[in-house]
């Protein structure tokens, strides 16, 4: 089997210029097949403010009504997705940007209302493998993090959520390696210390250490999508700073989320 | 060789949400291979007066400053493109939504500075006929009028040229019908009268018509780019109103540009 990178990155190197382009240099030097898969980012935000566009979040998650969703297709799909297409291409990358819609490549249905109503929120139902293959014969995909229902409908959807169904999908036909590249040296004992990195985390260690409560909050979703997307196939899950892109591929560097029967 | 149709809808149906919602309903009717070219659109501007962004126009041109490109990006390659894809995938239609950036389908270059400086306007390079062609093998295109240069920049680019440029370099491959949709009837010998169409225009009576002043000067450049297509290989360019999709292209309504050695 070919190996398939997919790799995350979040809005904090997306708003970081220089960061960015150092980051798209690493990516665009991996050898193997690859897909990026890009959150938003401050844009969007400063954009709805200029727009005079309040923001609705409830618990810190942004609520998706048809004004956010308009202005998040422009800004993922549109200004971010095309501006790291653009960069990709003048690297020697033969990049393709794509949302769920292009090519019905991600299907999605519209979030259950529960007593919170999400909006225009998406939660995936389908990967088209077939199609994103062939694409990946000549090409490196780049997804921005908006999908849709088949019915016309565009949805805002999780950019961690993207990228876990589709290594989860591709994991059939290639070698995956999952990439959370975010703004921590990895999962972390100690939150405030890039230096306390936890080099390897499997599904015994990460009970453990949720229940001494080392893990903060914020990572409980990251980790619970990286053991469902190995036990689902993915052959490995790594977790670390984006800006670090050859040391997570080498293992030099992130947290390894490992199914410990797979060692 | 195959039939493929290289269509251009304007700002006009754009803005019409019904209007366009009509037509691509008619255009997922074509069984034959396809390629939308859509332009921009009043939301453009709109979104420019909402951010405080003052437009420039010069002669009537809108001229693409930095933040002008920003907001083209984010309303033609994000808003507007990937609701058209969503659409013509709940449509039955599979539907990529593309830049020139994406796959590197075309390239150009920033226009050269003359009297007028536009700014971040791209004159189109080169046109990736073989991954096109790839592409269409089981897929119907959208294109939004951005290309770029392969050096990481992305440029606005007239969405007339970009259809003219992709029929004439894919008019090896296939038989290609170009047709040019907008909100009039067709080339009009009286333009406030609908009823006017000139059914055919070729050379010679293209002379005449110019002579004779009956051509209003907006008509000019979309014609002779017509007459350039058909004289690299295109086959047919029909000129006629967006709403009448399937009489254009049946040939009962608008103005066929031919070559009169073709007849």
């Amino acid at each position: 089997m070919d190996k398939l990178f997919v790799i995350k990155i979040g809005g904090n190197i997306i708003d970081d210029e220089a960061g960015l382009t150092s980051f798209l240099k690493d990516f665009s030097s991996i050898k193997e097949k690859k897909i990026l898969v890009h959150g938003g980012g401050k844009l969007a935000t400063r954009l709805a403010s200029q727009m005079g566009i309040e923001q609705q979040l409830i618990d810190g998650r942004r609520i998706t009504d048809a004004e956010t969703l308009k202005i998040v297709t422009m800004v993922y799909a549109g200004y971010i997705n095309k501006n790291i297409v653009a960069q990709l291409q003048c690297l020697g990358c033969n990049a393709i940007g794509l949302t769920g819609a292009d090519g019905n490549t991600i299907t999605a249905h519209k979030r259950i209302k529960g007593e919170i109503d999400y909006g225009f929120a998406g939660d995936i139902d389908t990967v088209d493998i077939s199609f994103i293959s062939s694409l990946l014969k000549g090409s490196d995909l780049v997804f921005a993090p908006i999908t849709h229902d088949k019915k016309g409908q565009l949805l805002n959807t999780n950019a961690d959520t993207i990228a876990q169904e589709l290594a989860t999908a591709m994991s059939g036909h290639y070698e995956v390696v999952l990439i959370y590249g975010f703004e921590k040296a990895g999962v972390l004992m100690d939150a405030e210390n890039d230096e306390t990195v936890i080099p390897e985390i499997d599904p015994g260690y990460y009970i453990e250490l949720k229940s001494a409560r080392v893990i903060s909050a914020g990572m409980i979703p990251k980790l619970d999508n990286a053991f469902s997307a190995i036990n689902k196939g993915v052959k490995k899950v790594v977790i670390g700073k984006a800006g670090n892109l050859p040391l997570l591929i080498d293992g030099k560097s992130g947290t390894a989320i490992t199914n410990s029967e797979q060692l």
